[in-house]
């Protein structure tokens, strides 16, 4: 789903992947992940798409938001297995998004 | 592949889309445009995955440059091809890419 996130500005934290093979774990972490991070504080909205590369980008209402989510202590057991275990590669980019507009049919 | 991207601050284009259906155009059309793309002013990278949902993310060293393609004659055309026939629902996020960091194993 396309988030409905509010008016802009509002942060997004964009992460880009590759997996180093195929995990159950990993599948079940990710689903997890994903609800745990839609209860957080500020959080506004989750997009995720893979075929060989995965791009997930979450929104958020402020830096702090995204700070806290980083900190969450199953996050952290999360984030620590994904460098050990399930990536080979990844890149985050924290930005400001300053305008958006959608489209629907 | 993940953009290698020089160092912030530097321009985010989100483009996240549910398409209308199948189209072979549309797949001539989506490689005609990243070859296009690559070859613009301020251009600095591309990622882009799709499952049900598809994800693209282009990086800009300014808000000029994203104009500039914006307005680019065969990307005007894809993009009015996109509205009438393609997609079924997109948004656009333009954001300020503030701080990034890497994983490689």
């Amino acid at each position: 789903m396309i988030s409905k996130t509010p008016k802009p500005p509002y942060y997004a934290v964009i992460f880009t992947s590759f997996k180093a093979g195929y995990s159950k774990e990993y599948d079940e972490t990710s689903k997890r992940m994903i609800a745990l991070v839609s209860k957080q504080q500020g959080f506004l909205g989750i997009e995720s798409s893979r075929d060989e590369i995965g791009i997930t980008i979450s929104y958020w209402d402020s830096l702090d938001s995204i700070k806290h989510w980083k900190n969450e202590f199953e996050h952290k057991i999360a984030r620590q297995r994904g460098r050990d275990e399930w990536y080979s590669e990844f890149k985050v980019r924290i930005a400001l998004v300053e305008r958006d507009y959608s489209f629907v049919k």
